[in-house]
C-alpha cells in the first residue's frame, strides 16, 4: 500500500518537525494552566470554556499520539520505548469516560497526569529523570536499613507509648508516622515530652533514633557523592587518553624502544673493541642486566 | 575644551582615588544606619536630623554618580558597565519627590535599596554577586523539574483538599504554597492530621512529596558540586602548565629529541663498521624501527 | 565419633544451603510481621495463632542457632565472629520465660530485636553496619567538643534561665535537652521569647550557640568527607599500580639503567680515544657527573 | 640564684609529667560536675561539700598555672603563647571575691569557662579549635553579603509591617531576628500568614528571602569544600614529594643528564669521523638542535 507508506513517512516528518513540537509544548502547557485555573471558583461561561478547552486538549493529544504510532511503523517498535507507552497511558487514561460524581473526581485527577507529557517531551527534563530513576537502587540497601531501624523502633514506641496517646503509638503504622515526624524535627518535643511524663527517661529513645537516622542519612549522603565522583573519574579518564595519562604512556613505549637501541649501540662498540684486542674490563658481563 | 578635559582627568583621579572610595562607603554605611535608625521611635528632634541626613546622603550621591559619569567621557560607555546602570537606577529612585502618604512609603523603601550600593562598590562582593547570578542558569531545568511536581501534587491537593480547609488547599496559588510549607516541615503534620481525618490514606500523598523534593533537591546538590569541581580542574589544570603535566609534557618532547639523537649515534657507529668491511649480522634491519 | 563428625559436615552443608538462607530470612520477616501485628487490636483467636507462631519461630531460631553451632566444631570459634554473639544473645534473650506484666512488656521488646538478624543474615546489610561502626571513633574529638558546647551554655543557661522557666531550665541535663531542641531548631523562638521577656539581650546566647553548632556541625561534614575521599584516593593508588602511577615508576626505572647504560657507551668511547692518543678537550672531566 | 633554676626545672618536669597532665584534666573535669551538679536542688551538706571542691579546684588551678609559669622562665615567654594568654584569663576570672547576689551570679557564670580548660589542654581539641579559628576570615564577604540582605529585608519589613505585629517588626533589630527565624523554617508560616492578611502579596517577600538565603548558604557551603579540597591537594602534593610528582620530577633531571651525555656521545663520534677523514653528509648541522 504505497499511500499508506505516503502517509507514514509524512507522519514521521510531522513528528519530527521543531514547530510540531513546540506546538505539542504549548498545548501541554495550556492544558496544565486549564487543571490549575479550574481549582479557582468561576463563572458557568468560563467553566464551559475550560471543558471545551479539555476535550480540545483530549483530541489533541489523541491525534498526536495517533501520528506518533502511525509514524513508527509497528506498534511494536513504538511501544518498545518506555516513554510512548508512558505517553499513551496519560492519553488513554483521559479518555475514560467519567459520569458519576467520584469518578469525575478521578477523571480530573487523571488529567493533571498530562503535565507529565512537559517531562516526556523536553529532552533535558527527560535526562533528568532518567538519572533520577537510575541513582534509586543504589540507594536499595541503606534504605531497607533504615526502614529495619524504623519498623523496630516503631515496635518499641508503640508497645510502650501506645497506652499515652492512642493517636500517636496506637500501632506500628502509625508509630511509623511518627517517628518520620521526629526524623523531620517536626514538633518532635511535644511528643517527647508527652511520653517523658510517664517514663521520664524516655527522651533516649528519642535523641538515640535521631542520632541513629541523621547517621545513616549523612552515609548516605556521602556514598552518593562519592560514588557519583567515581562515575565522574572514570569517566575523565577515558577522555583523558589524549591528556597526561597518554602522555605517560608514550613515554614508556619511547623509553623501552631507546633501551633496545642503546643496548645494541653498546653492543656494536663492545664488538668493534673485541675485534681491535683490547680487552674491557668492566662492563662486559653487566651490559644487558634490565633493571625491575 | 580643554578645561573640560582637565575637569574630567581630575574626576578620574578622584574617582579612582582610594580616599574617596572610602569616604563613599562611609556615607554609604551611615544612610544605611539612618534607614536602619528610622524604624525606630525617636523624638521629633533627632528625625530632623534624619532627614537633613538623607537629604544629604542624596545629594552625595548624586553628585558621585556624576562625578563617575563626567570621568567616564560618555555616556554610552558609562551605561555599558552593568554596575553602572544598578548605581544610576538606584540614585535616580531615591530622587523621585515623594508626597503621600502613600509615595512616601514607597520613597523609604527605594532609600534601602542604596544599601546595595555597598555591593557594587567593594569588588569582593561584586564578584560574590557575579557568582550567584552566573549560578542560576546552571539550575534552570531542575527548577523546572521542581516547579512541575509542585504544581502537580498542588493541583492534586487543592482537588481532593479544598473542602477540607478552604486556606490552605483552596486554589492551586494556595495549595502550592501549603506544599512549599510541607517542604520546609513547618508543621507539615497539622496540615497531614487534618486531611487524614477525611482521607486515612492521604499520609502517601505528603510522604511522597517529600521524598521526591528531597531526592530532587540531593540530586541538584550533588549536580552543583560536581560542576563546580569540574570547572575548578578545569582551571587547575590550565595552570598547572609548569607542574606535573607541564613536566611530563617537557619530558616527551625531550625523549622524542633523544631518540632521534640515538638513532643518528646508531647509524654513525654502523656507517663506520660497513666501511671498515665488517658485516653487521643483527640490529642492522630493524634500526629504525620506532614503537607504537 | 564419626557420626558426630557426619553430623557436623551435614550441618555445615546445611548451614551454607542458599535455600536455608532464604528460609531464615523469610521466618525473620514473618517474625517482625508477627511483632508488628501484635500491636494492633485482635480477636483472642488472632492472638492465640500469633502466639504459637511467636513459639515456632522461637524454636526455629533455636534450632537454627544450634545447627550453626554444631557445624563450626568448637564453641570458641563460634563465638570468635562478632556477628555469631549478636545472634546468640538475641535468640538466648528471647528465651526467658516471661510471666508477670512487667516482664512480659520486657520479653515483647526483646523480641523485637530479632528484626535485627535480618542485619546480620543480608551480608550487603552487615558491610554497611561494620562502615557505621567503624566510623564512629573518626567522629570522637569533635562529638566530645560538641559536648563540651553544649556542657557549657546548658550550666549557663540553668542558672541564668532556671527561674523563668523550671520545665526547660530546672538543672543542667534538661537545659542540655532544651538546647539540643534548640539545636533542632524546634520551636526554640518559643524557648527565647520566653527568656528575652526577662533578659531582653538573651537572643544573643541562643544565636551564638547556634552559629557554634552549626559551625561546629559544617566543619565535622567537611572532615568527613575528606577522610572518606583520602581512604578513596589511597584505595585507588593502591589499584592503579599498573595504570598511570606504575607507568611513572617503571619509567624511572628504565631511566635509571640507561643512564648508567649511556654511561659506560662513554666511557668505552673515551677510552678508545685515549688509546688511539688524541687528548679530549672538553667533557673528560664531567662524564660521571650526575644531577639532583 | 641556683636554686631558682633546680626549681624551675623541676617545674618545668612536672609541667610535662603524663601523670600531672592527666591528673589537670581530672581536676577540670571533677570542676565541670560540680559546677554541673550545683545546678541541681541539694541539701545544705552537699552544697558545703561543692563550695569546699571549689575553693580547692581554685586552689589547684592558681598553683598549676604558677607552675606553668615558673617553669617557662620569663612571663613574657609564658604570654606569647595565646592558650596560656586563655588559660591565666580564666583561672584569674574564677578569682575575684563575689559578694554581693549580682556578683555571686557572675562569679558561678565565671567558673564555667574553667571547662574550657579540656580545650587548652587536650592537644587534638587545641587542633581542632585552632582550624575553627583560621576557618573564620574565609567566611568573611560571604558573611557580609548575608548581613547586608538581612538588613534590606529587615528595613523593608520593618516599613511594612510594623503596624501588623509590633512584637515581630517593631524596628530594624526585632525584624532581623524574625528574618533569622524564618531563615530557620521555625514557625515561619505564622508570621506569613499574619502579614498575607494585611498584604496578600506578602509571600513574596518570605519565599523570596528564603531563596535568597538558601542560595548564598549553599555557595558558601561549596566554596568551603572546595578551599578545604584544595589546600588539601596543595598539602598532598608537598607530602608527595616521593610520590609520582617527585618521580615526574626526578625522571625530567635525569632525562636533561642524559641528553648532555648523548650529545657528548655524538660529539665524540663526528669528531672521530672527521679526523678519518670521512665527510658527514646529514646530521653535523642538526646535532645540538635541542626541543622546546
Amino acid at each position: 500500500m504505497p499511500w499508506l507508506q505516503a502517509l507514514q513517512s509524512r507522519f514521521a516528518a510531522l513528528k519530527d518537525n521543531k514547530l510540531f513540537e513546540a506546538f505539542v509544548v504549548i498545548v501541554i502547557v495550556v492544558s496544565a494552566l486549564v487543571i490549575g485555573a479550574s481549582t479557582y471558583e468561576f463563572e458557568p461561561r468560563v467553566l464551559a470554556v475550560f471543558s471545551v478547552l479539555d476535550v480540545a486538549v483530549t483530541l489533541f493529544f489523541l491525534a498526536e499520539i495517533t501520528v506518533r504510532m502511525l509514524a513508527e511503523g509497528s506498534l511494536r517498535r513504538f511501544f518498545s520505548q518506555g516513554w510512548n507507552v508512558f505517553d499513551f497511558v496519560i492519553v488513554v487514561a483521559s479518555l475514560i469516560p467519567v459520569e458519576e460524581s467520584q469518578m469525575a473526581l478521578l477523571g480530573r485527577l487523571l488529567r493533571i497526569f498530562r503535565v507529565l507529557r512537559l517531562v516526556s517531551i523536553i529532552p533535558e527534563l527527560r535526562v533528568l529523570l532518567n538519572a533520577f530513576v537510575s541513582a534509586i537502587p543504589r540507594m536499595g540497601y541503606v534504605s531497607l536499613l533504615m526502614f529495619i531501624i524504623f519498623y523496630i523502633y516503631a515496635a518499641v514506641g508503640s508497645i510502650l507509648f501506645h497506652q499515652i496517646n492512642e493517636t500517636l503509638w496506637g500501632n506500628i503504622s502509625i508509630a511509623m508516622l511518627t517517628l518520620f515526624r521526629v526524623a523531620t524535627f517536626e514538633d518532635w518535643t511535644d511528643v517527647m515530652y508527652e511520653t517523658m511524663a510517664v517514663y521520664p527517661l524516655s527522651w533516649a529513645y528519642y535523641l538515640s533514633f535521631i542520632f541513629v537516622i541523621a547517621f545513616i542519612f549523612l552515609n548516605m549522603m556521602i556514598g552518593i557523592v562519592l560514588e557519583t565522583l567515581q562515575k565522574e573519574h572514570e569517566r575523565m579518564d577515558l577522555l583523558q587518553g589524549t591528556g597526561e595519562v597518554g602522555e605517560v604512556h608514550w613515554i614508556r613505549e619511547h623509553t623501552e624502544a631507546m633501551e633496545q637501541r642503546l643496548a645494541r649501540i653498546e653492543h656494536l662498540l663492545l664488538d668493534r673493541r673485541r675485534e681491535s684486542g683490547s680487552a674491557a674490563s668492566g662492563p662486559d658481563a653487566a651490559g644487558d642486566k634490565a633493571p625491575g
